[in-house]
């Protein structure tokens, strides 16, 4: 099932999750294959039977590489971190710092963006907006104090790691959700300048294969 | 401010995620000092200004070690695997394995746990307690499929890693919900073998120095 020669990724234009693992094959170089699920039509194209053998967790992205198939956007960057030496390096290679980088991560994978996913907000139903609003601007809030501290150029110094992959997806929504950016000035300083990288611009929502013509840019 | 000699262990004894921490410093055999959060107490000690500027997320755990606070657990663990190589590894050698250990860790860390957690559960108000058994149950149902491939007598084989470091907290908090075990067989097994395991007996949350008497065991 998993044999293609390129990796094959598994995913969905508007996705912060799926929009990650783009940035890191990007940011590596590295050729890929995208497979569209689109998580809105047919009720969700994520929920199908066939889609549950590729993920389990019947969620976007999954990548098939080397012959098996990776669910879950961390691991799927982490390992072609691990297995692709050449480009840039996501982590750095000093311990305090990626785990500067890893709390960066940790706390937008797991302390934001599962509160404000799709699944997540069909079960909220009514205030799902304010629910999205609330958790996004929480987590900022803690975001920004951590970044005054860690950021260079970049979310952990002057080099580009897999906490900017996490950011800026995540500011993404935030603006989908309408958050005021005002209070944090350090997180939207730093997407600005990521925005202009081009392994960001070339993996953006808006000009994916799988992008509404009305919505590219 | 974090000095101390030994790392300190910022937890609370029936978080998850301070649990997740406590074991994996019991299988590096490291010691360590813990300074209790309550979570309940006076509203919630974690809310604090003097915690928040130990973790803006205002969550447990966070371990101040060699001269750095680090939040998130699974920042903190993987910190602790690169930076003490004595005890067992808590990541496979090999990439594919890491990779499997690392799914299994973030779907439970960012697809189960932090739908479930204190604060998110405070928010759902009413129907709460069907709302993290819903979350849980989901997660689980993709858990077991993915262990059934996975497992030996641990998540991944038979080298214990970081994955059954996430799996047995997170069983635990299944049980405080009334989680119905029968449809997760594989799930259940290795936990039952894990908890027979010295540092995840240690680490319970009914023996810890913040454990109240009528929880102790």
């Amino acid at each position: 099932m998993c044999a293609a020669l390129k990796p094959v990724l598994y995913g969905y234009f508007r996705s912060s999750c799926s929009w990650r693992v783009r940035i890191a094959f990007a940011l590596k170089g590295i050729e890929y294959d995208q497979f569209p699920v689109n998580l809105i039509k047919d009720g969700g194209q994520q929920l199908t039977d066939q889609y549950r053998k590729i993920n389990p967790m019947q969620q976007v992205p999954a990548v098939c590489i080397d012959g098996i198939t990776i669910s879950q956007s961390l691991a799927i960057i982490q390992y072609i971190e691990e297995t692709r030496p050449s480009g840039p390096h996501l982590l750095p290679q000093d311990p305090k710092k990626r785990a500067q980088v890893r709390v960066i991560c940790d706390l937008i994978t797991s302390g934001i963006q599962p509160l404000q996913n799709l699944h997540v907000l069909q079960k909220v139903g009514e205030g799902k907006a304010e629910w999205a609003k609330y958790f996004i601007e929480r987590g900022f809030q803690a975001l920004e104090q951590i970044l005054v501290q860690s950021a260079g150029q970049y979310c952990v110094g002057d080099e580009i790691s897999m906490a900017d992959i996490c950011l800026v997806p995540q500011v993404y929504n935030a603006a989908r959700f309408k958050v005021d950016m005002t209070p944090f000035p350090t997180i939207k300083k730093i997407n600005d300048t990521l925005l202009e990288v081009e392994a960001f611009k070339a993996s953006h929502p808006s000009c994916q294969p799988d992008t509404p013509p009305d919505l590219q840019s």
